[in-house]
């Protein structure tokens, strides 16, 4: 397939390494996988989800419920403080199937069970140290009236407790990550001490791609959820959460103009297809993104002596190696590993693997097609 | 209508007015406007400017060509080095609209010198001072060398000069934009001396938002190709190119968590609503976004005591003061301007008047209706 505007890559291969190596840490763990969606946010990767057994998944927006549940998927976490304006869209979902929704509020769950039509599931979103947005662990009085309110619904099922660690992904080490993990487990614990009695089902769900990739043994809850390890980025082999190698989709970008004076090469490919998240470096400067050249299989490690250093709307800066410079020309392609493939999926709004199938993603979707 | 969900609101009225006093401008100094599409991306706010007399527009894409080609504008230059690997789009579009391309190297006019099969109009790109991108004013060897290859081909109309000083955005007074703006009059003008008699009727084409907006007097080239004063943003209030009653957009944002102890709200509105571009504050800190208050012809401007202070991939954190803080509550909406109208437009795919009218954007229109 001939590339000619910027295009999302996908080595199958990786992706389908990268889910089959989280599997199975969590059947060692012997807790449930529920892996984050938001990252791929495609039908299509969701079947190799599926083809490796999992069957639970974690979403972060209904609109991304629906596109799922419209493709099969029966067991839906959204993991985001319940929006009441979007009700009839919980209803909705929830007539058809088991919805997961998390709540931060006692105001949140008294407007749900005020308008709630069918059976949820409700988790209680606890802030371990991130500082985000859920409950403190040692706030028992707010967890106590939260529970109390859940318990007066007929509608409201009570699962359990989550935590999102985001903040491991600002650590400047795999031994802090460890211990942000251990934490959260530990506080979790706590709680399903203190609440096992009124409710003894209660499960404990934590999941970030660098902790669910760091730590080796995930047991003392019931379940992950990470996301983006289904890709992976520069960002997670910054952290360590995976190598190079592991880094599964890759920008494809067409070669616009070279400036010799400074060994600059200007890409098409912007913030609009990119994002703007971008990688610190340690002369104070930042990256959007490191090259890789193709080979037979897919593509190389990181090449030496290129970098993207800027970006505008449309446009990209490489700079470059007078070794590399030389290299490109006007009308090349040049491949950009990117530095959050999340953001750079959503922009993107599709794949092209390289056995050259076309992939869809969410936000490539009509409207109308997942409009409730 | 009813708001469940992040929504872009469009107030035509402001916009309207935005309109209207560049073309008011453009006409006073006796120039050509060839607005900037990429800001709306919208055929109906494309048509907003075609009820004021505008004929000739800018796009960064040869996809946003196509579609405004579809909506019937004949006179397009795509401000971006033309990227030859979409000859045939380039061939496409100009069989049937006038097309103007931009050229930074020789190579490019060679390949399209190689492959047009239709007429187009070259303007050679010059860096004034940006940097990004664009040949040097003073590299007289490298222009002559290209406009040598140009008059070999028969496909290749030399149309004259393009600057965009993209580091007007970047300046922290007004009077450094307006010296960069004179500045490259001055050398846009320089190189009319110099080839004037090859090209006599080679034209002058300057473009950016701040420049346009905050220099009065625009006369000494031929054409000016501002973008974001369509709608304007919190970088372009920061910059003094608009007011914040100028801003003619604004995001409607569900609050789904609130947190008493460190006066935080939670808003369902993250970085694939508002892209991550920020505006750095005197306290070293960062902020996404204002808070505004509809009332009952638009919205107010920035309410003291409310600032959006940090982005995920689908939440936003508010920082209240805590008189702010009560007054919202979960379910209501919050409205936020904007930092960077471009990429927030670009992220959400349309917008909502308010009047009710939902506009579409090309990055909402699906793939397969704008394809070659």
């Amino acid at each position: 397939m001939r590339i000619t505007t910027p295009t999302l890559l996908l080595d199958r291969e990786k992706c389908l390494h990268n889910i089959g190596r989280m599997v199975e840490k969590a059947k060692k763990s012997n807790i449930r996988l529920r892996p984050h969606f938001k990252t791929h946010q495609s039908a299509q990767v969701g079947e190799w989800f599926r083809s490796f057994g999992v069957e639970a998944i974690t979403v972060s927006s209904l609109r991304m419920a629906r596109y799922f549940a419209n493709h099969g998927w029966n067991d839906i976490m959204v993991a985001f403080p319940a929006n009441i304006l979007e009700i009839e869209s919980i209803n909705e979902l929830a007539a058809r199937i088991q919805l997961h929704l998390l709540a931060v509020n006692p105001e949140t769950v008294e407007l749900l069970a005020g308008s709630l039509k069918h059976s949820v599931g409700i988790w209680l979103k606890i802030d371990a140290g991130y500082r985000r947005t859920g409950i403190l662990p040692n706030d028992h009085a707010e967890l106590d009236k939260i529970l109390n309110k859940i318990k007066q619904s007929d509608k409201l099922h009570f699962q359990g407790f989550v935590v999102h660690d985001g903040h491991t992904y600002k650590q400047p080490d795999t031994e802090a990550i460890h211990t942000i993990h251990k934490t959260s487990v530990y506080l979790l614990q706590l709680l399903r001490e203190r609440y096992k009695s009124q409710f003894p089902a209660l499960q404990l769900s934590v999941g970030d791609t660098p902790s669910c990739s760091i730590v080796n043994d995930l047991s003392g809850v019931d379940e992950i959820r990470p996301g983006n390890f289904v890709f992976y980025d520069l960002t997670q082999q910054r952290i360590g959460s995976c190598t190079f190698d592991d880094i599964a989709v890759c920008m494809a970008c067409p070669v616009v103009a070279k400036h010799a004076d400074r060994g600059e090469i200007v890409l098409y490919g912007g913030s609009v297809h990119f994002s703007k998240d971008n990688l610190p470096q340690q002369n104070s400067t930042v990256i959007y993104g490191l090259m890789v050249e193709l080979n037979g299989k897919g593509w190389t490690a990181p090449v030496e002596g290129l970098a993207l250093v800027s970006l505008s709307q449309e446009h990209s800066v490489v700079k470059a190696s007078p070794e590399q410079f030389d290299k490109y020309h006007i009308g090349d392609l040049m491949f950009v590993l990117p530095v959050h493939s999340c953001l750079t999926a959503d922009l993107m709004k599709g794949y092209l693997t390289l056995e050259g199938e076309r992939l869809e993603h969410l936000s490539g979707v009509p409207q109308q097609e997942v409009l409730l």
